[in-house]
């Protein structure tokens, strides 16, 4: 790879969404030009900050080619490509690619994701490839109903996944995950737990360093704020980092890395999931740390030495804000957030809200995690969007 | 204007060099979009981060129409636009222009600039207007030799100003700068300084904040470090906060001002230039404070409320990366400086470098500004660019 803060080096993500867009914003403040590939037909808000825009199918090797072609580095912002896909397209090219399609084969698939990490020695929560109505039933006899259905492959923010009270409820979600069409689907316990805990890694071939351990606050299986550091005990904090150093040297991992976990009732941390990029979780890093998820997803791609991950404040709180209503975008009743000493405000500059959707996120700087937290959702709490 | 967090906000910089590109980056993470306008032949690398990009020129009110009329609001990126042209463009396009024509009209000629200042009771560098060779010499006897001679539009990091050791000398420079063409030339008398510090000060309908007192390190008349905070007593620091604050009243400015100032051997504070836009020496804040000086810049003009300027660690130090050679740009040697704890590399991407051409700037937080100082020259002193 060339020099990566060479004026025309060109760094290109694969997919257009609020992650390439804050990704995009570090990669301009080391004079990188920057080139997007999307698969919406919509306009997507980081294609208003560069011209060398790209669209197709993520598909079809053939309509991402030019794209790669153009880019002296490529890396993903989504986990919805065909690993084998991205191999040819690699390959094709000539361009590298970070993560490599190597190491996102490892956690393309839920269930090989598992296996890469139980082998690694990281504890994973129970699961079972589920194929007929009796595995369903044994499952729900084993580890107790409810317990959770998930696509194997392409399920995010609780999409592809189903929570089953039932073997009715079950046999109906496995046929609406498409377990009747070949969709291998996957059984998942439920897991009876304090808190959801995540990490953040970088690495590359320079070395690798580790984000604090935060708490992600999950409401109707949608993150709405991180409260960094975690209040767990200090122990547990520095047992999800290790676990988390250790499943991205379990995958060879050169890019940035999120894992979540679950803290059980008994003290044990159990991975979750797994994310070959930037990550929700780790957005209060950009004002919390010194060097933001997204500074060290640049420089590790690109083969530039690893950025200082410390806090820079005892405590970072991150709120997502999502829509409140169905309209053309607009952030109102912000002053009291804008106003906050503290307070910092992005603005993804999606054009449309709805309900739920990410549009924004507010993070603010504390001493005391749990009063950063009270303080922020306070200040946010009268935004409409 | 329409609420700035719409998505469909369009902020516009009149200028496109790397002062626009670091605003941009800001009003991106506002979720706004980005229009430039450039009056240069050559790629500018903030035309390489939005697809909203014009060109033409700047004594042209048409050919900077369409631009204007595509944007909610429109500032400026360098002061070597016309006010009256300025003025114009608004009024025919009706979109707001901050600061406005009015405020840059008393700061755009240095005679009127010292005049304005002068009225407000800051005290500036002696100064007169000289259109003979008697009024060459008389200044010279008046102030000492040598002395400065500007032009009193257009001048900048020592373009358009000449150091004059004798009447001869004097004489050719008055003519070198146009003295015998209609242009207006004042002379300046060389102050015997101890430093030289700036201040940069943010102000819209909301109120003012005002960033601390930083000293820039000149070397042949480029800024090459800037020092957060200036090593000079608290009361002096103080007191050139007061004079800034004074002075973007005395402008009634809306958005960002920078006003640099010599501290005299004895303890006098003369406002020597002021800069309505984000300036060289507010660099340090993008990491050093909790709001950068963009940040305040974008707020401002937006009618938005302004952030904390605090400083989040003791010292910040800024050091301008000048190119070194003449070639497509490439920066190398850059290992320690990327590497420190507390360091932070910026690339403007521009894409030719030549020696002195500011092509990127480094910096470094601590506790103690001069340890910093010291450690930051050592980490940037092999670059190569």
């Amino acid at each position: 790879m060339n020099n990566p803060l060479s004026s025309d080096f060109v760094i290109g993500f694969l997919g257009a969404g609020q992650l390439a867009r804050m990704s995009a914003l570090q990669a301009f403040r080391f004079g990188m030009q920057v080139a997007v590939f999307s698969d919406r037909p919509e306009d997507e808000p980081v294609q208003f900050m560069t011209p060398r825009s790209y669209s197709g199918s993520f598909s079809d090797v053939e309509s991402m080619l030019e794209f790669a072609r153009s880019c002296n580095v490529i890396t993903l912002e989504n986990e919805f490509i065909d690993s084998g896909i991205l191999q040819k397209l690699r390959n094709l090219s000539g361009t590298p690619m970070f993560p490599s399609p190597e190491s996102f084969a490892l956690i393309e698939n839920k269930r090989i994701e598992k296996e890469t990490f139980e082998k690694a020695g990281i504890p994973v929560t129970p699961y079972e490839i589920v194929e007929t109505s009796d595995d369903l039933s044994r499952f729900g006899e084993l580890h107790g109903w409810p317990y959770l259905l998930k696509s194997s492959k392409g399920g995010y923010d609780g999409y592809g996944n189903q929570t089953v009270k039932s073997l009715e409820e079950a046999l109906n979600a496995f046929q609406n995950l498409g377990g009747n069409t070949g969709h291998e689907i996957l059984a998942e316990a439920f897991v009876d737990f304090t808190h959801e805990l995540a990490v953040q890694v970088a690495r590359n071939e320079t070395g690798h360093i580790v984000y604090p351990c935060c708490e992600t606050v999950q409401e109707n299986h949608i993150c709405v704020a991180v409260k960094t550091p975690a209040p767990v005990s200090l122990d547990i904090q520095k047992r999800a980092q290790e676990l988390a150093i250790r499943a991205t040297e379990a995958i060879n991992g050169k890019g940035i890395f999120a894992f979540e976990f679950f803290l059980t009732r008994k003290g044990e941390l159990l991975l979750n999931e797994s994310a070959p990029r930037p990550h929700n979780s780790g957005h209060y890093s950009i004002e919390g740390c010194v060097t933001s998820q997204f500074e060290n997803h640049i420089r590790a791609v690109c083969g530039m030495p690893l950025g200082n991950p410390e806090l820079i404040k005892p405590a970072a709180v991150m709120i997502n804000l999502l829509g409140t209503q169905n309209r053309p975008t607009v952030i109102e009743n912000s002053e009291a957030a804008l106003s906050e000493p503290n307070g910092h405000m992005h603005h993804y500059g999606k054009l449309h809200s709805k309900p739920g959707r990410k549009m924004a996120h507010y993070t603010l700087l504390g001493n005391h995690v749990e009063v950063t937290y009270s303080r922020a959702k306070k200040l946010t709490s009268n935004i409409e969007i």
